[in-house]
């Protein structure tokens, strides 16, 4: 991985195929359905397809983890030290992620970023750029230079699961996920970075903080804001200073997933803001992002409207790891299948609609 | 089956158990996730373990089919040789349903409880009670004993899925779909009926009508209502004027599955409406009720309202078949293997949040 991969990866992702989407729409309205009467599921069928051409392949949800320094100001219901615990529990298959992804048959691929403590276990990428960002209620979160690697860490590690070299070989679904104590705090001084809006608007309850709680998160990110005054036309200096290596990385996995020809399934609120964040740096990659569903973050529905994206899913889950997004993983599967198994009318033998009559 | 199966059936729905739902929520804020983070897949996981404790078992969609005499009034964009067309597609496997179920693990489980022409294919269940329905804009739709009949058709259905004697042996999530041309129209005549909503609240485009179509719809069911003028305090009643035989077997399924303490998953407006019916019948089912979809057909809306239900999804589905359905059961199917895999905190070693700080 050379310093320019950033730079290479924007540079390859190509605008979505309009020829592609067009023919997809012709075979969805040649289906025995009323036209247009799955809704949604063809929507996100014609642009699945034309994002993926004939691939389909593999399911994969990337999970990034790392720490924050930000968490020693109290911005947590949780220990830091969670983090590193809830690495554990992916790799030994007992979190919430892991069950849905065993569901729906999607490969579990987590990496180390930079969490605090022990080397990571056995199972887990170790991309460690540092063990956790610094506290960024006093100084940067990180070097100009870390926030770039982080998003690199997110390229590479798209890159291998998109070349098979990982679990999820081959994948053509890529949902990315996160884990972090103390990163809904990071998220939200990346959203009113980046997007220029008061900071009461994006900062929420997190992992379960009460009102007292939410005050002193709201104080911390806007002290942050006025202390790096971070430019919004510079995606990764606001990363460096306010943000969160597993965002870095989140944002990198949505450019290296977009540049090669994925479909990439985004979380809630923390997984919104590396999308964001790539979207930023790269706008070409807006229309490979599918936005699996709404976290009742309030920072969430400011991006979800910042990216002009309607969430499949509206369940009140906030729990991240990527759990929303296999869900979201699941509909578009259920729309290629839709694509791709259904008769036509005219192989089933089904009458069509005559034309309306006037 | 006798004459007074439905007495039965309805006498042996039980209220759900209460100390086994309060026993799911323990468990559930065991595990490692910050309390109720995933929302409303917790609310489904402590509703379907309250149904079932600790059943599991299989899942199976019961598609009903039945022809509409009132389609002869042109209230729908499609011809009506398309229902026994479309249960030939539900066979061959080549249906909307047909696909989602295939992806999802759900057994297909098809009965022909009144299309009109030939003897049903092999692999549907054959319960014909009349060549379809008569045309309810000019005398009622089916007797009462027909109605009766219908809704015994749908009770015998879920008893053998439930029972494990047809596909889907052994079924702990049932969902119920449906197929027949011009059904949108007897759907919003019985809607209307039950619940005294004026008729243009109820009235959609069903598959793809006009203007003008929609018109002719309105006037048709409002027609129909005053020359029956059915009472809603009589649910088999209105069932016959200006029903479906169908809708009654969606009723039956939805009394049949309660009553074997199953999580009955409803699809879309027709289903609904037999959801309705089945609820004015034994209000003690509807806590076995999961409402899968909203679909956009506007007496879907007057339904879930006065059901008091939130449907999970709202991807703007309105083929029926039960294909709303199906993508509701991934998701009881998800929170109950949310219930019954995750980790612990104590398990897995993963530190809980302290008290909130005062």
């Amino acid at each position: 991985m050379t310093t320019r991969d950033l730079e290479r990866t924007i540079a390859a992702i190509a605008p979505v195929d309009g020829a592609r989407r067009a023919a997809a729409w012709a075979r969805l309205d040649s289906l025995t359905k009323p036209p247009r009467s799955l809704g949604r599921l063809e929507e996100l069928a014609a642009e699945a397809a034309a994002i993926l051409g004939t691939r389909r392949g593999g399911k994969a949800v990337l999970v990034f983890a790392a720490d924050h320094g930000v968490a020693r100001e109290g911005v947590s219901a949780y220990p830091a030290e969670v983090t590193a615990q809830m690495v554990r529990n992916f790799v030994a298959g007992g979190a919430a992620v892991n069950v849905l992804a065993r569901q729906l048959g999607i490969a579990v691929v987590v990496t180390d970023v930079g969490v605090a403590g022990d080397a990571p276990p056995p199972g887990v990428i170790a991309a460690r750029i540092a063990p956790g960002t610094r506290n960024f209620a006093r100084e940067p979160a990180m070097t100009t230079a870390q926030a770039r690697r982080a998003l690199e860490v997110g390229i590479a590690v798209a890159e291998r699961v998109c070349r098979g070299d990982e679990r999820g070989g081959g994948a053509a679904l890529i949902a990315v996920g996160e884990m972090g104590i103390g990163n809904t705090t990071a998220a939200a001084a990346l959203t009113a970075a980046l997007l220029g809006v008061p900071v009461a608007t994006v900062v929420g309850r997190g992992t379960g903080l009460d009102d007292d709680g939410v005050a002193r998160k709201t104080a911390v990110v806007a002290a942050a804001l006025a202390l790096h005054r971070p430019d919004p036309t510079r995606p990764l200096d606001v990363l460096a200073a306010v943000g969160g290596l597993e965002i870095g990385a989140i944002a990198g996995a949505c450019l290296g997933a977009a540049a090669a020809g994925r479909v990439v399934v985004v979380d809630g609120f923390i997984a919104g803001a590396g999308a964001l964040l790539a979207v930023r740096l790269a706008p070409a990659a807006r229309p490979y992002c599918v936005f699996a569903h709404r976290s009742p973050e309030p920072g969430h529905g400011v991006i979800l409207d910042a990216l002009a994206a309607r969430p499949l899913l509206d369940l009140d889950m906030r729990l991240g790891e990527g759990t929303g997004a296999c869900l979201g993983i699941g509909l578009v599967e259920a729309s290629l299948r839709i694509l791709d198994e259904m008769a036509t009318f005219e192989s089933a033998g089904v009458s069509t609609a005559p034309p309306p009559r006037h």
